[in-house]
C-alpha cells in the first residue's frame, strides 16, 4: 500500500424527506444563494421542498446553470454573490449545478481571474463555504473538492481540486431522483462504474481492502443498474445507485492506490469538442483506454474479470478480453452507445491529443506513459 | 436502506515514517498534553519519533494509561490538563490510551462529575481537541466519536459517544506495529472482525453496497490473519490489518442499516468482572451470540455464509452451522480462545443479566429482544 492522507468532512444526510432537514443544515446568520440549474426542480418538487426549509433565511436565488457548467455563466452567479454580499451557497440539482457552485464558491473571493484557477491551477487560498441538494447521482460531487467548468469561448473543459470546496452537507434523497428520465439515469450509473475503474484498475500494490471496497461498488451497480431500468421508481434500488455514486468518488477507494484518469481526460475532450454528453464520453473511452492499457493493467484486469465478472478460465487473454467486452456490453445494456461512430462522430479527433499535451495533462496513466501516441490510439479504438 | 447521517472529520495519514509529519498537524500555538501508555512507545522508537515531531512546541507528559483505562487514571490527567492550562490532547498508543484522552477531554471542561457523561449520558457541550498516534490497530478509535472507560470503584466499563471526540487527525504508521506480540495483533484483528460482525449481522433492508463494504473487511481479515502469524514483521501486511481496522469503525459501513452490539455489551461486563482481555470476551461471546440468535439473522447469516466464508449447499440450517463454527475458528486459528473454560471461568456468569439490566443496556439486539433471559442463554453457550 502506498502511504495516503485522506479526510472528508462533508455531512450527508441520507434519505426519504431529508430535504426537510436543510431547515437546521442552513446556516441561519447568513445570506445565502441558492443555486440551480434549467428549472426541472421546478417540476419534481424538490424547488417547494426547498423553499420551505429556507423560509425565515436571507436568500437569493441563480438558475440556469447548464450541463457541463459554463465559466461564462458561472461569472454572472459571481458578479450578483459579490454585489450582493453573499457569504453561503446552496446547490440544488446534480453534479453539474454543484460543479459550477464551487468554481463559484472559489471564485467569489479569487483576486485575479478566475478562470486561472482551472487552466493555470492557481491556488484557492478562500472560498464560500456551500451546501448541497442532489437531485442527480452520478458525479460523487457532493462529496468531493473536485470541480469541472466549461468554457465558451476557448472551447476549454477544465477539472480543479481543492479541500475548501467540499459541500459542508449534502442531503440525499433518493425519493427525488424516481423522475430522472431513462438517460439521466443511465449516465449517473457509467460514471460512478468509470470513477470506480479509474481508481481500480492500474497496478497491484497490495491493497486488498480497497480493492474488495472498489469492487462492492461495481458488483452493486450491475446489479442495481438493470432493476432501475425495469422499475424507475423502486426507491430502494435509486437509493442503492446513489450511495454506489457517492461512494464511487468520495476519496476513500484511492487511499492508498494509484490512479489513472485518462480516460476522464480524453472524455473531457469529447464533450468541449462535441457535446458528447460526459457519461457517454467515458462509456466510448474506458473500453478503448483497456484495450490499449491491458498490459499495464494486466493484474487487476484479472482480478476484476474473476471477482467482478465472475469469469473463470486459464488462459489469462481471454479474460481480459472477456471482462473488458463486459464491461463494454453493461454499458450499452443500460442504453449508452460505447462508439464514436454511433454519436455521428467521424472527424477532428487528432485535435485530441494536440490539445490535452497543451492544457498540460499529458502524460496520463498510473505509470506516466500516456503520450499523444498512446491517447491516439485509444480514440482509433473508440471509432467504429 | 434505512435513512442516516454520516460524516467523518478526522483526516488520517496513514504509512510509512508519518509521524514526522506530527510536526505539520499539531497545533503550534496550543499547550499540549501528550498522553501515553505503560511506557512501550519508549521501547519501540515512537516516543523518540514523536518528541523530535513535537520539538519547538510547548507540551507535557502523562503516561500510565492502561488496558481498558481507569476512570481513576483519567482523572488524574484531568487535573493536570486543568492545572496547566492544557488546550490540546495528543494521544500516542493504541485504542485504550485513545479512549482515555476522549474521556480525558470531555472532562476537562465538564462541570459536573464527569462520570455522568458515561454513567448517565450526561451530554458532552465541549471538548478539548485532540489527535492520535496509533500504535496498535484494533478499536477503530481513531476515526470515531466511541470511548470506553472503566471504573475500579464500581467495577463498571461503560462507553460514550460524541462528535466533538472525533480526533481531528490520526497518524497511523504500520511500520510501529511490527513490534506487537502475538497475543496483541490476534486481538487487534478479532476485534475489527467483531466491530464488522455487530454492523453486518442484524436483518436485511436492501443495503447491497453496505453489506459489500463489511464483507471486504472481513475478507481482508480472514486473508491477512494468517500471513501476519506467519510473517509478523511484513510491512504490507500489518499495514492492511491496520486499514480494516480503521474502516470497521470509522461509521461507514453502519450507514442505512441496523445495528445489534449485544456482544460487545456482554464482553464488557466479562472485562470487569474478570479481567479478560476485550477481544477475548468478543471471541467467546460472538459465536454464542449467533447460535442463540440465529433465527432473527438467519438471511444475513447465510450471506455471511456463502459470501466469505464461500460456503454452498442447499440446507440453509447447515450453512449457518458451518458459517458460525468457521467464525469460531478462526479466532482461535489466530491462538484466541472462545470458551469461557479455556479462561478458567465457571463462577459468577448470573451476575451479567443483572449487570446489563441495572446499567440500562437492555434490551439489545436489532430487534429489541435481547432482554435478561436471552442474555442468559447466550452466556450458557459461552461456558464449555
Amino acid at each position: 500500500m502506498q502511504n495516503f492522507r485522506f479526510s472528508n468532512p462533508t455531512e450527508i444526510v441520507f434519505g426519504r424527506g431529508s430535504i426537510a432537514e436543510l431547515a437546521t443544515l442552513i446556516p441561519r446568520n447568513k445570506k445565502i444563494l441558492m443555486l440551480y440549474g434549467s428549472g426541472s426542480i421546478k417540476r419534481n418538487g424538490v424547488y417547494d421542498q426547498v423553499m420551505e426549509a429556507l423560509r425565515g433565511t436571507d436568500f437569493l436565488e441563480f438558475g440556469g446553470i447548464e450541463p457541463n457548467p459554463r465559466h461564462e455563466t458561472c461569472m454572472k452567479a459571481v458578479e450578483l454573490a459579490r454585489k450582493e454580499k453573499v457569504d453561503f451557497l446552496l446547490s440544488v440539482g446534480g453534479g453539474s449545478v454543484l460543479d459550477g457552485t464551487k468554481y463559484i464558491a472559489a471564485a467569489v473571493p479569487f483576486a485575479g481571474d478566475p478562470w486561472d484557477i482551472l487552466a493555470r491551477k492557481a491556488t484557492v487560498n478562500e472560498a464560500l463555504p456551500l451546501g448541497c441538494v442532489l437531485t442527480l447521482p452520478a458525479t460523487g460531487s457532493e462529496s468531493n473538492g473536485f470541480s469541472v467548468v466549461s468554457r465558451d469561448a476557448t472551447n476549454e473543459k477544465l477539472a480543479f481540486y481543492s479541500p475548501l470546496v467540499y459541500p459542508k452537507f449534502a442531503v440525499l434523497d433518493p425519493a427525488v431522483t424516481v423522475t430522472l428520465d431513462a438517460r439521466q439515469t443511465a449516465n449517473g450509473i457509467v460514471d460512478a462504474y468509470a470513477h470506480v475503474l479509474e481508481q481500480y484498475l492500474t497496478y497491484d500494490v497490495n491493497a486488498p481492502l480497497q480493492d474488495r471496497q472498489a469492487e462492492a461498488i461495481l458488483l452493486t451497480l450491475i446489479e442495481e443498474g438493470p432493476k432501475v431500468l425495469a422499475k424507475p421508481d423502486d426507491y430502494d434500488v435509486r437509493a442503492n445507485i446513489m450511495w454506489c455514486a457517492t461512494n464511487a468518488l468520495n476519496g476513500l477507494i484511492a487511499c492508498g492506490v494509484p490512479q489513472d484518469w485518462t480516460t476522464h481526460m480524453i472524455g473531457h475532450e469529447l464533450t468541449a469538442l462535441y457535446g458528447l454528453d460526459h457519461a457517454q464520453t467515458l462509456a466510448v473511452v474506458f473500453p478503448a483506454t483497456l484495450r490499449r492499457l491491458r498490459a499495464n493493467k494486466r493484474e487487476k484486469l484479472l482480478r476484476y474479470a474473476r471477482r467482478v465478472w465472475n469469469l473463470t478460465g486459464d488462459s489469462p487473454d481471454s479474460l481480459i478480453d472477456q471482462a473488458i467486452d463486459r464491461t463494454e456490453n453493461f454499458f450499452r445494456s443500460l442504453g449508452v452507445k460505447t462508439r464514436l461512430e454511433a454519436y455521428g462522430i467521424r472527424d477532428g479527433l487528432e485535435r485530441i491529443p494536440e490539445r490535452l499535451k497543451n492544457n498540460g495533462s499529458l502524460p496520463l496513466g498510473e505509470r506516466g506513459d500516456v503520450d499523444e501516441s498512446v491517447v491516439r490510439d485509444i480514440l482509433n479504438l473508440c471509432a467504429v
